[in-house]
């Protein structure tokens, strides 16, 4: 009974190896097939549901769940403190994740969430952009230049010929900061005001920490016809980034519906007023290949398929390049019915009850 | 960003360090404490969720979590599966329990919850049985003989001087390797007819696997006027071991009422009949004092506050003792910002990003 444990510095090592890009792709090609085969019957999505609280400060913890009916189940576990980066030198989303034996309860493994977490959300968008943007998009604006605002660039980077890229961001030193994250990437990356950025882009991501009731994060004004926007951050209860009055003009199309009328852009909407899922629109691209010609919106409130597509990807690497720890953690022996045995067996010689834990780190 | 990890083997290390009844001890005082000291504003105990299936084999993944306000919040990701033993050579239930740091959202500590479950669940049943149980009990019946039934055992021995236990499980060879089991203990065990057991018992605990519909596992005929029942099985939509006759007659205290009434045997009834929890009955032990003078039900579904008291005597002693690994999990770095700087400082020099993780064990 081993646990696949990936600590940080296997991930260093494995995303080192594979390289930032390739892993941005595969994660966009990997979670464009999840979309696709995605049914309800066999894969089963809670809302996710947590702790909210406004002491010391407004934060969450919250857990994301999803099941593959008969095989695996995820949950990811993630903290949304916006004091952290000033309190904590921590980012706002703190998060890991863990998959069991869906027949067993076995915990088969456990990484780091957050750095999943900012690559899916990019990859989503991508996935979203490529089916409801302009194919010959090359304007981007980002709204937002914090900790999501990267893999959005960098994701968008990989399926669009971006030319341009306008950022803002409420702290002009968060944006001036961002030019030196971003600039491996080697785009021509420019801060902008906010009405420029607006009336430039083909593409925009609002991907901000705007407080409660006071959104959106920018104006209805001169938005070009064609937009897509990839609305990420709003994902709690009165949190929205973009204005009523683009929703109500756009194709609205939420990752997860159920959630989105809770804490998305679509908490602005009536049922009536929201598109289809993501998931719908990427099985039937075809359908929707005029949806270009219009403006768009994702409504991106994080989904838990997301990150089971996202571990699935981080552990087939592991496997494949050896990476990792195997560590025993369930106190289980062959006496299935004495929840004491294993206490008594550390100091037999019983040769199925290894005496150390078996951590081997592999090609790592 | 360290997480203390408690592998099997330092659970091993440590439970044989305290020793078993020492730790049973604690835990029964400290659930004891956690349970007097319990107020629904500082701490937040949500209904469990999870994943029911039926296919492959019936079980459930579900998790119980709990919240200090401003301090931290476990979340103990827990799997029942009946087809467990017979088919996997694993106990029905494993489980894994994590805490965070609820400020931040950082992962404080993972560690088994298998014992951690069984340990807490025996404990329950002790406390509620000091208060609802005849002080001078002395013959205690057990029905059902699984993984529950040791601890249930090992509790109440700690508490109560008993003369006599008989035991009773619908498979006779679990019931006789319940003997050997239990040997540790130098108590007077035998196997008994059910209707015996049912007729002799001051205390008796019900922990079986029965199917939904298929309870009560014991019929209403002879029972002791003075009997207490911890009815420790049923957690399940329609799973119930306790016939509702006796239930009628008893005072009947959840744990968790909101779970009992969905899950419990408080599923069978009405909200009038039920009686106060087991955390009120603690706390006003005096004003329950008669009742042990009559029949009385602890309806025992399992109980997040039961985990959290149970990982926190856990993580005392492992830091009592230095008994853990500290491992590097999320990939956080100073760049709040950038959820990609922790791939580039793998190769840099940075003396604030360790190359590898701190992998300490201690004492161990």
């Amino acid at each position: 009974m081993e646990t696949l444990l990936l600590s940080k510095h296997n991930l260093q090592t494995l995303v080192a190896r594979v390289g930032l890009s390739t892993f941005m792709s595969e994660m966009i090609d990997r979670l464009t097939h999840t979309l696709i085969n995605f049914d309800e019957v066999h894969t089963i999505v809670p809302q996710r549901s947590g702790f909210n609280y406004q002491v010391p400060y407004p934060g969450v913890l919250e857990w994301m769940t999803v099941m593959q009916a008969g095989k695996s189940a995820h949950v990811k576990v993630v903290g949304y403190n916006p004091s952290n980066p000033s309190l904590r030198n921590l980012p706002t989303i703190l998060s890991c994740i863990s998959v069991y034996d869906i027949q067993s309860g076995h915990l088969i493994g456990i990484a780091d969430g957050t750095f999943l977490t900012a690559l899916r959300t990019g990859a989503a968008s991508a996935i979203a952009s490529r089916v409801l943007a302009l194919p010959e998009s090359k304007t981007l604006g980002l709204i937002g230049c914090g900790a999501q605002a990267i893999t959005q660039l960098h994701a968008l980077s990989l399926v669009f010929p971006l030319k341009k890229i306008r950022i803002f961001d409420i702290n002009d030193a968060i944006a001036g900061d961002f030019l030196k994250r971003a600039a491996w990437l080697k785009l021509n990356i420019e801060p902008a005001p906010l009405p420029e950025l607006v009336a430039e882009s083909d593409i925009i991501c609002t991907a901000t920490s705007v407080e409660v009731g006071r959104g959106p994060v920018f104006a209805d004004r001169g938005l070009r016809p064609w937009v897509h926007i990839n609305a990420v951050g709003s994902d709690f209860p009165g949190k929205t980034e973009v204005p009523y009055t683009v929703l109500q003009r756009s194709l609205v199309c939420p990752d997860f519906t159920l959630q989105a009328v809770v804490e998305g852009e679509c908490q602005q909407l009536k049922n009536s007023e929201i598109g289809p899922t993501l998931s719908e629109v990427v099985k039937k691209a075809d359908k929707f290949s005029s949806a270009c010609h219009r403006m768009t919106v994702f409504d991106s409130t994080g989904y838990a398929l997301e990150d089971q597509a996202a571990m699935e990807l981080l552990l087939n690497y592991a496997h494949e390049f050896g990476i990792g720890n195997f560590v025993q953690i369930e106190c289980t022996t062959g006496e299935v019915h004495d929840p004491y045995a294993f206490v008594r067996s550390s100091d037999s010689s019983e040769t199925d009850m290894p005496q150390t834990e078996k951590v081997v780190a592999w090609a790592d």
